[in-house]
């Protein structure tokens, strides 16, 4: 794929519809780039791509971070082949008011595209989540469902990298609409979906993404149950904010 | 393109928010298919692609239908490289109730993928809509401004071909839910966006769509302009219905 594309698998408003049994297996998704965040099946957790590897926290425990089956499903995705076109060192503390606040000029005051970011450093606190497994998907539990019994981590002095996106707000029913970032370590002991974090030194890389590419799953799953556009509080619940 | 993927040029809701100055150039539209619709520059009137080749109807009058300068700017658009999964004759009155009844099965129960859709028929009525020509730019006339004074044209036993898409309701923001068709009549003087129309002979053809590349503008008014999650009744207007 070339640099600084977005491509997508499935939507988030499948996901908040509980469609997420099945999915692309995680050796399809590598093609598509270098970076990237998802979800395997059932939502065991959560899962990064980090120049090229999967890695993946699996809803057991924080501590066992594991380089992802190739035949395991996921079902949402999304990746970029990341080649940063704007590069800056952190030099006034780093949260997720102050990283838009240093992205945001890579967008025109529209703010109508997307964004890919990367951040290398030491956090000094950094606050992640990993959903628990599904484990009754005939009694359709969503993604929402699941964020209520998230288990929510604080760790503090921690370097690493975060990596996402961030969405415009008409993305609403296929994506994310703000950042959605996930995080690892670097000793790859801890990470996952990234609620806060802040950073005093390190760096941060970033480009926009002018093109997008969304793969609908051949599902079953996804041909049968209706997926609409989300009501905002349920985008934020399953994102774990917003409680 | 590999068949049966959508392409989109732009946002419905950008249009819906005036974004509509500038865009593709028509000659970088037809890599991406072989049948699709549009607008040009300033919403000046409507297009269709059949076969390869682009109509316009320009918004100074119904029979004057033209192919389109390959110069001239698209602010939006839809593409696809249709070849039809299903083919039906029509053998009951076609309307939009009616065709999607024909079309829907290939669509699973949850209706989530797109579909291109393609009618040639005798129409024993046909009504379209053209949109006037956007004339002050700088005033930020919208799409839904102008549908309040565009020109409706309603005519009888026309043969001619019907063709458009079937979006999914999560699209909201991002293209039209439900049915968005164009039509050209094969005496090539009459035609524009489709609002209503009736077929008792003919040919449906269709196809399911699981792929779709959203290239996001790279002009200045898109940057410029926040694009938001249009309310339903915006499209409706500005597709010329629920007035």
């Amino acid at each position: 794929m070339p640099p600084n594309q977005l491509y997508q698998y499935s939507l988030i408003g499948a996901l908040l519809r509980g469609i997420c049994a099945d999915g692309l297996p995680a050796q399809d998704l590598l093609p598509h780039g270098t970076h990237g965040l998802g979800t395997v099946s059932e939502l065991d957790g959560e899962v990064i791509i980090l120049d090229g590897t999967v890695y993946h926290f699996p809803s057991t425990g924080m501590c066992s971070v594991q380089s992802l089956n190739p035949s395991e499903r996921m079902p949402f995705a999304l990746m970029t082949d990341f080649q940063p076109t704007k590069t800056a060192p952190i030099t006034t503390p780093l949260n997720a008011t102050t990283l838009f606040d240093i992205v945001a000029p890579l967008l025109g005051r529209g703010q109508n595209h997307f964004l890919s970011v990367r951040v290398d450093a030491v956090f000094s606190v950094m606050t992640t989540r990993i959903i628990p497994k599904r484990t009754s998907p005939t009694a359709g539990e969503t993604l929402a469902d699941l964020a209520q019994r998230q288990a929510v981590t604080t760790i503090t002095e921690t370097k690493g990298t975060l990596f996402g996106f961030w969405s415009p707000p008409y993305v609403a029913g296929i994506g994310v609409p703000g950042f959605h970032l996930h995080y690892l370590s670097d000793d790859r002991r801890s990470g996952g979906h990234v609620l806060d974090f802040r950073a005093e030194t390190g760096e941060v890389q970033a480009a926009v993404l002018r093109k997008v590419d969304i793969e609908l799953p051949e599902t079953e799953e996804f041909a049968e149950l209706a997926v609409d556009v989300p009501e905002a509080d349920a985008v934020e619940r399953a994102k774990g904010l917003g409680q």
